[in-house]
């Protein structure tokens, strides 16, 4: 097999590296890397990615992408279709625009609330080889910004189809992922997020979703 | 004039942008936003950009921009010559990985030491239309975070020219306004950043790096 994802099913940032690939259709060797046994932290993974995260993609040629947007734009280059991140130039510029609020705004939100308060994050606030502890402040802060963010989203999809463009996106698949994580930490759509009700229920209704 | 940028040329984030334009040689309208003015949370600025922030880039046809990754694939796109996000799909891959990285492991930890400790920032400890309180402990960690980051890309420019690929790229911009960024909390290469500093030198000595 060409391509060897390195993933964590239970993990939110593999999980849109996963939708990219089932949307594209692309066959993969998948390898569990169990973070509930900190596998990540492993001798044996840090050869493969010394900054001890999830998802991973090593490619045919041995090289290896460790970071979402960098396997999003390998594979849309290596399979063009259907593309994820715009044809036009100004589709390029919006699907790239939001998938950056979407993890800045909104995963990064989710992130900040979850490591600094579970029990099982003490001494590891943050993802990668360094331990720190938890800051509670950081997540209260990021509850504020995750409600932020959940009204940006409603107010963007106010008439859309899609967070960015006409068609589906890897923007949409970063939003999707920031909605279902927010369930973790008890953060849902608010009642009168209807337009940000009616696009979730449309995306994760794809089959990709369930990748 | 096509393009207008919203601009503050002292803040490292639209330096990003402005180096990208400067590199494909695009001409554009430069608007100052005068952020030690808070010129950012004003109405005016507010109905250009919601989110209150620097670079924004407006194209002919309205579409503002507002992240600099979503400014850098349209740039990419509209002008193609010289490429920026590579040629090929392993070096698109690289790129965005590496830009991602910088952004994530670097900016971000700058940022983080800054805005928690700076006495101009009691009280927007964050960029954008909320205000939050500082967190110093936020800045130690930055401060920890940003010292690994050092030691990642000196690492990483172990007999390379360039951080992703074998030419100049957005990965580079990014990672050398995050050095020049951690000299605003005084942190430098150090003696041993050996690649870390030849590379510096070399990017920095780019006309572009002035625009």
């Amino acid at each position: 097999m060409a391509l060897t994802f390195y993933d964590y099913t239970l993990a939110p940032s593999p999980r849109r590296a996963r939708i990219f690939l089932a949307e594209k259709g692309v066959e993969y060797e998948n390898v569990q890397v169990d973070l509930g046994a900190k596998e990540q932290l492993s001798e044996a993974f840090r050869a493969i990615n010394p900054a001890c995260t999830v998802p991973a993609l090593r490619l045919e040629d041995g090289t290896v992408l460790t970071e979402n947007d960098g396997i999003a734009a390998y594979l849309e280059a290596a399979y063009p279709e259907p593309p994820l991140l715009g044809v036009t130039a100004t589709e390029k510029g919006l699907v790239a625009n939001w998938n950056s609020r979407a993890l800045l705004e909104g995963l990064s939100a989710v992130a900040e609330i979850l490591r600094n308060t579970s029990k099982g994050m003490v001494g590891r606030a943050t993802t990668g080889p360094i331990d720190f502890e938890q800051i509670p402040q950081l997540a209260e802060r990021g509850r504020v910004r995750l409600t932020a963010f959940m009204d940006t989203l409603n107010t963007r999809l106010k008439g859309r189809e899609f967070l960015a463009i006409d068609t589906f996106s890897y923007a949409d698949i970063t939003a999707m992922v920031v909605v279902d994580f927010a369930k973790w930490v008890k953060v849902e759509p608010q009642d009168n997020h209807t337009d940000l009700k009616r696009w979730h229920a449309a995306v994760a209704a794809r089959p990709s979703a369930k990748a």
